[in-house]
């Protein structure tokens, strides 16, 4: 199958998913609304919204990239892109959970155990991310007609937020649920500046040397259309 | 009119109705959540997310994979489509039907009507597909410019997906509704593996040439956008 | 603005749209669901469901039709279009209107009202859909660069629908909200088939003749991508 | 990253954000259903819901608009770009406020409430479309390759829109809150129809102009597809 279909019909699954999680602020509106209703005790729901945005939307920067380099896609990366999506899909779940048990008043039991169900889709979404980069590494020259730069690097940055992701659960479990949320959010904002070309840091050259390739593949002569 | 709006708009409501599932989910997220909540009580809300997203996502595969080989459709491939979708769009109910019904304590006969419910809309899908598929099989002369493979063959596969559904909706109906969504399970993971290239199999030359000729369609030459 | 990301924004618009209806449906599914709540009290939430979907449905075939003959919309265009899409995207609500009120045991007044609220809808639609044609057509010299066929036929055609909806909400109205929905039904029904070519009709050339148009725009030759 | 990826994940969550508006009427639609709840009761929600549509509708317009002139996106443009879709995705939240705190019988301190809180999202979500726009105006030569006009003209004009709504949110906290909602919709209408060609107006020239560079970009010659 080309990868661009596969692509159309997972960015219209990203662009819903991560719009759904406007529906967990929507029961904060109601009838005769108090300042302290709509900011002191909702504030685990905005939280949640801003760290779950940000994490999708870096899910479908990433899937992206991954997609564009290939030329096609075969079944065995369809059924991981499958699992992939119905992760990313559920991500409102433990959204709302946090968004519920994080408020004061909540018994901490409660709140520890809706970040460490958070944590534990962000790391089952991260494996399912790593298990397809992994396929589509190895079998590159079957799929991707343009080079997968440096796969060992990239798997690296990959594992990077694996263990993030790791370490964050661990955090929800045996230290504070609040420190896990902000560990994610972390993460989240570390992979949303990741490829930034930097041209004082020392891996400049990669993410620009991208730029360059990608600027040369789309960006010369006029627009096709 | 050209295929590929058709097929666009498709792609949107299976998008948008894969994600619909989640909403199953979100009410089991509630302040003070409980373990025993949260796992023992919901687990039928898991099994349907997990068994419906795979049912939505083979369905997607399969459309895709059924209009990508016609070059234009006509009003009569239209309204059966417009049919398939109204069945698609339909499945979080009875998924939502099974969450509820399926957990500790129901009354067999409410568990056995959800799983009925179920089996029957997965049927009317399938007669849908079916219907198009022969639709267009017998019109491939005016519709398709590429050539569709084996429709015998094909046929029997889909009519497959479609006696499974009817066992499973007759083992819901007088036998186990939990036995009933482990084959609703099965069959989407059938379909999930089905047209991989298998080099051991008998049938694996037909998916092999398929491969290689989406190969040429699709992947020579640099991309064209 | 050209075309093409007007109907894709649009697309995705009448995509979303047609998946909320089913929203009225998952209130239905509660624990321990008996069969006449499934069956007997329910049923004007499927009816709802299947008039909408369809009716959502034309819409987006017609709108597409529309769309595709012409070659740029200017902001007037999209003005009406705009207007167009926020009546498509309230469906969902007048059909949950009906949906709670046609069941038997409902007050005469409110299933009136709830039909007449629908029928309102579906006119208010019909202008802003006969507005953008008339407005397409006055302008086609300038927007498109394909002949619209026939602009007399076609605004009878759709003056045609008007009229059924504005009978429709009389009937609504004065004598039975059910007639009503069966005539909403009927008009959806009648546009399903409108156009598909009727060797032994009078009017069997037009359709003929446009699917040959269409057929040489995009049929000919290997697929573009 | 090509602009058009980017474009198309933003159209569908433009898509789905503005469709995510009916959820607020839906609750309204109840049985036994009378004329004045339907009517007298629910007004703020019809108003919110025109309100928060037209704008959407005009932010999509204004989004698509920018996106267009450009031919690529680096990663500071991506990031601004989600934070923009992060604050269109949450306008249904902010409309639900307005849709319960402005019908009768509601406490003037929570109908302020929900009218400042809804000026300050479309005060967030200007400052996020301004930055977009100045950050692509500081790099139009690195990204884009359509020439970006009357970038001092422009960011006027986008300046007009964000004192608006800082206008209507004072209005909404030290005034009236239905005042400022009739300022919020002000602005949508004035920027639905800002852009059209005025033959007798004095800036006629500049959208003429572009209306005939878009034409050359787009329509000249047979469609590509």
């Amino acid at each position: 199958m080309e990868t661009r279909r596969a692509e159309s019909f997972s960015d219209g699954v990203f662009a819903v998913a991560i719009t759904v999680l406007v529906f967990n602020l929507l029961p904060i509106a109601k009838h005769g609304i108090r300042f302290d209703e709509l900011v002191k005790n909702a504030w685990p729901q905005y939280a949640g919204y801003v760290v779950s945005f940000l994490t999708i939307g870096i899910m479908w920067l990433n899937h992206h990239t991954l997609m564009a380099q290939l030329a096609k896609v075969d079944r065995v990366a369809l059924v991981i892109n499958t699992f992939l999506l119905m992760g990313v899909v559920a991500v409102p779940f433990p959204t709302a959970l946090v968004a519920d048990n994080l408020a004061h008043g909540t018994k901490v039991e409660s709140a520890r155990l809706a970040a460490v169900v958070y944590g534990l889709l962000l790391i089952a979404i991260s494996i399912a991310y790593s298990g397809m980069w992994m396929y589509v590494a190895a079998n590159q020259a079957r799929l991707g007609n343009r080079r997968i730069r440096t796969p060992l690097e990239a798997t690296i940055r990959f594992s990077a937020g694996l263990l993030g992701y790791v370490a964050g659960t661990l955090v929800a479990g045996f230290g504070s649920p609040y420190v896990a949320l902000v560990i994610y959010a972390a993460i989240a904002v570390y992979y949303l500046f990741d490829h930034l070309p930097d041209p004082t840091g020392s891996d400049a050259a990669q993410p620009a040397e991208a730029a360059a390739d990608a600027a040369s593949d789309y960006g010369a002569g006029p627009p096709a259309e």
